[in-house]
């Protein structure tokens, strides 16, 4: 398994989201404020994949450096706000979500075996 | 800014990552050991969308749980062993895109300046 590959590629997934939810925050703020804006981010994020966020900010800084400098801030916040809490957060959903579907799975064995024993029973 | 749920929504996201890297890595050694259940398992995953990963897994625990295992087995390796790096790696990541975009727009607008000086010159 080539851990460094896929931790790099994990990284960037994260860079990618982070940028995905910096993006939709000015867009919720433009949404308030500033109608005509919020209609232009969402037209231009239409055009533009978020999937590559430094092509999309590359893109956005060319035609408004102002938009695109307030999610490259909002941006950079969110990973000094909470990045640090992400491992444990992570580590306890996965482990969460595999005992839960163990659990359901144990649960769909026992109802099969039962109805089997009572399929048994009744021939 | 709700960061509560912008950092829960990040972990989701992580999860359903890590998720789609462990079913990736099975998918190649089914691929070297296994051509059959290789074709098999893709074609399940052309069917099941990775993006609610505890569905996918759900389904495929009903189906094949020995591979729903496998993959659980995986994911939980992933998240053990480089999540705790995640949040430097990000920030780094993070950071040096900011100044990357930064520089761009500076030389851009240096190239600009200057190509506006030359031809004001000109005239």
């Amino acid at each position: 398994m080539d851990l460094p590959r896929i931790a790099q590629e994990t990284c960037n997934n994260l860079v990618h989201y982070l940028t995905y939810q910096a993006c939709r925050e000015i867009a919720a703020q433009l949404q308030e404020t500033n109608p005509a804006e919020y209609i232009w981010l969402q037209q231009f994020t239409a055009q533009h994949s978020l999937q590559r966020s430094d092509e999309y900010l590359a893109m956005l800084y060319r035609q408004r450096p102002d938009l695109a400098l307030r999610i490259m801030t909002v941006r950079t916040h969110l990973v000094e706000d909470f990045s640090d809490a992400l491992p444990e957060m992570s580590r306890t959903s996965i482990h969460q979500a595999n005992l839960k579907l163990r659990r359901e799975m144990l649960e769909h064995l026992t109802q099969t075996s039962d109805a089997s024993l009572e399929a048994g029973g009744g021939s």
